[in-house]
C-alpha cells in the first residue's frame, strides 16, 4: 500500500471514530464498530491504530485542527473570526457533538482524554486572555481583566454548544455568542426582537 | 420493611448511582456496581428500581432538588443567591461531576437523559430571563435583552463546571461566575490582581 493510501485510510478511520463517539461516547465506542464502518476487520484496523487510546489521540488531534482557526490567527478583528468560527460550527453539528460528548466524559474517573482537555484549556484560556487584551485593552466592562474574561469566553462557547445540540430550534448559537461579544464591549449591540430564539443573520 | 426504611434504602441507592455515574458515566454504569456499593444483590436492587432508566429518573429528580435553589427563590437579590449556589457547588465536586458527565452524554444518540435536559434548559432559560428582567431591567449592558443573556448565564454555569472539574487549582469557579455577573452590570466590579486564578473569598 502506498503511503498516501495509508494516510487516506487513517483519515477514514478517524472520521468513523468521530461518528461512533458522537453516537455512543468514547467509553461506549468499540473498535469493532469503527472497523465495520470503514469496511475493515477489527484486526485490519489494529494495523493502523494498535489501541483504542491511540485512535482517541488521533481524534483529539483532529479537534486541534478543528477549533484553533479563530484563536490562533494573527492580526486584528480576531474576535470577529471567533464569531465566524461559532457560525461555522453551527453548520456541522456532528463534530460539535463528538467533542461535547468527549468533554463531558473527560471529567469521569481515569478518562484518557482528561489530560488533553486540561492542558488544552490552560492553553486556550491564555490565548483568549491575550486576544482580549490585544483587542479590548486591560480593563473590560464591569471592571473585568482579560484574565477573568477568558474562562468566561471559553465557558460560553462550550456551554452554548450543549444547549444548541439539545435544542437547535430554541438556541441560535452564533447570535447568542455575538451577544456575549457585545457584553464584552465588542461590536455593535445585537439587534434582537425575538430574544435568543431568532437568527441575527 | 417499613415505609421509612424503604425510602431510606432508595435514597442510598440513588446516592450510590450518583457516585457510579460520576466515575463511569451513565452508559458505563452497571446496576451491579450500584447494588454492590449499597450491599445489595442486583436482584435486591431491582426491587427498588426495576430498570436502569428508572434509577436514572430518580438521579435526575435529585438534580432538580440540587440546582433550583437559586433560580426559584422569590424576592430580591436572586442573582446573589445564584452566586452563592455556585460557591456551594464548588464545595461538592462529586455531584457537579455526576451532572456534568450526564449533560455531556445526553447529546449522544438516543440518550435517555436527553429529553430531561432539553426540557430543563427550556425552563431554566425562561426562569433566568425573568430573573434578569426583574433585577436588571429590560436592557442590559451591550444592548442585550434578558432573553439573550439567559442562555449565556446558563452556558457560563455549565461551561465553568467543566473547566473547574478538570483543573480546580486554575479556575476559581465562584470568582469567575461573579465576574460574569459584574459584566451583566450586577454587583461591584470584582477585585482581581491574580486574574481568574485567585480566590475572591
Amino acid at each position: 500500500m502506498t503511503r498516501a493510501r495509508s494516510q487516506e485510510r487513517r483519515a477514514e478511520i478517524v472520521g468513523a471514530a468521530l461518528e461512533v463517539i458522537a453516537e455512543r461516547g468514547y467509553r461506549g465506542a468499540s473498535l469493532g464498530a469503527v472497523a465495520e464502518r470503514v469496511g475493515l476487520t477489527q484486526q485490519g484496523l489494529l494495523h493502523y491504530f494498535p489501541t483504542k487510546e491511540e485512535l482517541l489521540v488521533a481524534v483529539l488531534e483532529e479537534r486541534d485542527r478543528w477549533d484553533t482557526g479563530g484563536s490562533r490567527t494573527a492580526g486584528a478583528r480576531r474576535l470577529d473570526l471567533l464569531g465566524s468560527l461559532v457560525e461555522y460550527n453551527a453548520m456541522r453539528p456532528a463534530i460539535v457533538r463528538t467533542f461535547s460528548a468527549l468533554l463531558g466524559e473527560s471529567v469521569t474517573e481515569d478518562h484518557p482524554a482528561r489530560d488533553f482537555f486540561t492542558r488544552r484549556y490552560t492553553q486556550v484560556r491564555g490565548d483568549m486572555a491575550a486576544l482580549l487584551r490585544a483587542e479590548l485593552g486591560g480593563t473590560l466592562p464591569g471592571g473585568l481583566t482579560p484574565a477573568q474574561a477568558a474562562p468566561l469566553l471559553v465557558a460560553v462557547m462550550d456551554g452554548l454548544q450543549y444547549q444548541w445540540l439539545l435544542d437547535p430550534e430554541a438556541v441560535d448559537m452564533p447570535a447568542v455568542f455575538r451577544a456575549f461579544l457585545a457584553l464584552l464591549g465588542y461590536g455593535a449591540p445585537v439587534d434582537d426582537g425575538g430574544g435568543a430564539t431568532r437568527s441575527s443573520r
